[in-house]
């Protein structure tokens, strides 16, 4: 590119970066090696995704300052634990809570409260995904 | 029974009536008039379910001190959120949310950031909800 | 139709007009009223589901020998209560499984059990349907 | 930014506000009045979700090139009804189908076709919120 | 039955026979090997099953004319991402989504439009069924 | 226990005590070693969770005589095959409806029943798990 021809970015390009940056930054603090793994295997099947999940869940709405992130992590074990179905991306959040504050024994209280809202099997699926997050951090057994 | 026996309560009966009397002082703190409600209107039809919603969920989950109030009441929206269709439940924990300390301010980012996981509809019909909420309780515009 | 005109009734309109006709009586045998009004609601906007909900749901499946109407009717209180949002359908229901000869004591202990599985929420939203039903056929107050 | 020229719109703010229009004249174009009554709603409680529902989900996924707004609506009822709870969503979807060229007959055979998928309960409710839409817009009854 | 007329069939066998060899063409047709294999698996289980959702599912609905192959498709993906824990079903009707013309690319699109509605986690899920469909037949990177 | 050294176990750790056991022999009688491994596996992470199981859900609701064995799990059955991502718990309970006398051919149609309220993949997938556990327990073919 020649230094004469102008600046081909357009603001709005520039803004997605910026709001990727953005993201990216709250999700290395948030979510590390675990966050990085599902980004890096969307490249080939849904880079979009990958950058709405970057650019907009981190960028727009991790990014505010409205909650604090170890509230954004309570939240979302929450609601990964109501939902059902999602070991996998209870595995990334159950990482990112040990990551922002939340002791294994928060996290095992918190799973045991779903208990009464989800029923006993929610509460017992997440509880068996943090038990292999748990493990394998080295944080067996929670007294 | 003869007039001279002793207290015909078994200990079974006692610790039933325990477990109540602990889980209804954690009820009263909390959800006030709106969780009395519900009590009250299962009494005709249900009232095991209303001793296990008063024994069990606040006498033995709510009231361990492994998570502070605030906490489950974060939770608590995020899985009713999630669940979808617990408007009336969501009415009763969004008062109990405003009573234990947290903010309209906070409640409608928790909401926000449920749409990251839950997706908009459920995220838009828990915030009717919210607004509905603080409106009887005067707290409109969230600003 | 004159004599020389062949019948027009294909083969497979009459089994269309049989598996209906059987999944109509079943219907009839079982939730009465409350079904019939919610066959006579889909007539000017989905007929078809109308007539696979009698001819499939009930032609084929309730038909079948291989469980009590008692056994399908509280199965079915079980799924409903689970999948939450079927109010409706949660009506009809506790309606046939009173004419299928379950008892409001038996119903009330189903959505009891049912918070172990589905949660506080979905069994009190059901729990409180059944209040409704109850209350209308003169059923309250459960002993 | 020199003292003279007081621009106080940034860079960001100025994107911002161009996902925003971007989305409100999609959102315009698909969902029109029913969509614009929700976001009113909101602006005294949430306006950040309202401006997320507009800037995000119109401005940034709908206004894609990638599938055209009928594909689009047809898979937004069969999602919402899935979901199920979600009947003021589909009042929304079931206005913005019949906008962007699905016809009632097309719209009663997805919402049969989620029968097999979502069962009969879901399949039964979204039908009779399309009842009301399509009563209220003269279109009954479907033949 | 004399023992002269030999045809043991009666006509519900015989339609319920038609409706299965009309299903069965549906299915080849849209779904081949991948559903076939979920009958087969079915047939010393739950036969009934089997039939059902080759009489009825594909039977009855999927070959109805209201709406084409392709439209189906993209509705039962937006409902199996809704649902969520279908990721053998999302696997049977990825490849049908393929079969019947849908590109790797708007199946994509559909899917990050499902996280709209359904939120990130759902379409997550079903992006990540969808790259190792992709992968089989050999139809990565979409791009 | 002599007069001097006062009683370390008050009445409320009694009580505790005699939930658990009371459950445990519901549990054992039930669900045998599937339902012991759960409650091994529990113990280093969440002890409180598999406390409550056995305390609360089996000691307290399960103990209960107002549905026999029999119904409960048939009950449950519908409400795992409702919720969706809950095969664990399916092998579980299909084991413990098998003790308690539902036959393979009974399980077999409930599950084809749930088709009609779940729709096909909910009633797929918990009649694959079936498959395995009657597999596991040499009852295949179901005839």
């Amino acid at each position: 590119m020649s230094t004469t021809t102008p600046d081909p970015i357009t603001p709005e390009d520039r803004e997605r970066r910026d709001r990727f940056d953005r993201g990216r930054a709250v999700l290395d603090a948030v979510d590390g090696a675990a966050g990085e793994a599902v980004i890096t295997a969307l490249q080939d099947v849904a880079p979009e995704l990958a950058h709405q999940i970057i650019g907009w869940a981190y960028g727009d709405i991790y990014a505010r300052p409205g909650l604090v992130p170890r509230d954004r992590q309570l939240l979302t074990l929450g609601m990964l634990t109501a939902l059902g179905g999602c070991e996998k991306e209870l595995t990334v959040h159950l990482n990112a809570a040990l990551n922002v504050g939340l002791t294994p024994q928060e996290i095992v209280e918190a799973l045991l409260h779903s208990a009464v809202y989800c029923g006993i099997p929610r509460a017992l699926n997440a509880t068996m995904v943090a038990k292999d997050v748990f493990a394998e951090r080295g944080l067996l057994p929670v007294t």
